[in-house]
């Protein structure tokens, strides 16, 4: 029943990942609601990341429009390893555990055939650039430990080979702090293949 | 571990109700992802509802800025039964039950002493005034069926009560397809409390 300026803005909350109509009924209202310099905070933050924001020229990582990102930048880094990602999101997740000094590549996606996502797709011509350029050492394939971000892995594995770098991808396993009675069949299947030696 | 403009928008983001700190981040990226014009018709529609919306002088349901909303402007609705509900979302949950062709008076919010919500924080004052000038003949309390909105209808109940004016209350019982077994002891107290004789 909701009409003009309010239907839009319910129509376009909707569109958002993870807001369904009820949720994006709600927003709506949240926003006619609070103080006009609130709401304008939000839309001006939503001008501000798509007039400031960019990828980054080298790795496809969130970056400041026409500078590298905050990683590249950064010169301590260790260049010679690099962790290939599906999205810049997983590289918060991985600064969080403060246990990698090198630095990153955003495929900006994962190979997905029926939706379209081949190679060209993605940012694997300039991963391959990057690693005769760059030096780079070793490559760790960090793709989604899924059905599409396997595939992306196995793929670029193949694709690599011919390069002078080694490739390795993540460990696959149970989940540190998981119930062994909870693990699915794939997930224990991969620990006990993965399995390494115990040493006292 | 962002900063910028995507970190003021993850903020902001994660202002609006019924988003947490990984949804915020999840519309974020989905935000800068998508192509500019799509991002910025979410922006637009924000502008656009805090600059064309405003409330309605006479009921304070939603309405076009300087106008009555579509209810008031609708002759040929009873003005002499009136619905009172707290927030505007309210009237289209009536509406779509095609039952109710008076009009409505959006108290914008229920009393809450604990946050500060008192009568004067209320459109109660209006509904008074407009009860004399329009020459209501039934109002009908439409209040939350919760501690504040229970609290909000007695006391209106009681201020009403002066006037020349039948004051109702909505109705209170087992919802129409549930499960006996499963009504919460309130709600079936309720429905007991106020059973109606059949008559075949």
């Amino acid at each position: 029943m909701y009409t003009g300026p309010l239907r839009s803005l319910i129509d376009e909350l909707g569109r958002l990942p993870g807001i369904g109509p009820k949720s994006a009924q709600r927003i709506a209202f949240h926003l006619l609601k609070i103080p006009t310099e609130d709401a304008l905070r939000l839309s001006d933050a939503i001008v501000s990341v798509k007039e400031r924001t960019a990828l980054c020229e080298r790795c496809f990582n969130v970056a400041e429009r026409g500078a590298l990102c905050e990683i590249c930048q950064d010169e301590t880094r260790d260049g010679t390893v690099v962790c290939v990602v599906e999205e810049p999101q997983a590289i918060a997740a991985f600064e969080r555990t403060k246990e990698f000094r090198g630095r990153y590549h955003v495929l900006q996606g994962a190979l997905n055939p029926l939706e379209g996502v081949g190679p060209e797709q993605l940012r694997i011509g300039e991963l391959v650039a990057r690693i005769e350029v760059e030096r780079v050492v070793e490559v760790v394939l960090c793709t989604n430990p899924n059905l599409e971000g396997e595939a992306t892995a196995m793929y670029l594995a193949k694709r690599l080979s011919e390069l002078p770098v080694r490739v390795t991808r993540l460990a696959s396993g149970l989940p540190v702090g998981g119930d062994l009675e909870y693990a699915d069949e794939m997930t224990l299947g991969r620990a006990l293949e993965g399995r390494r030696e115990l040493r006292a």
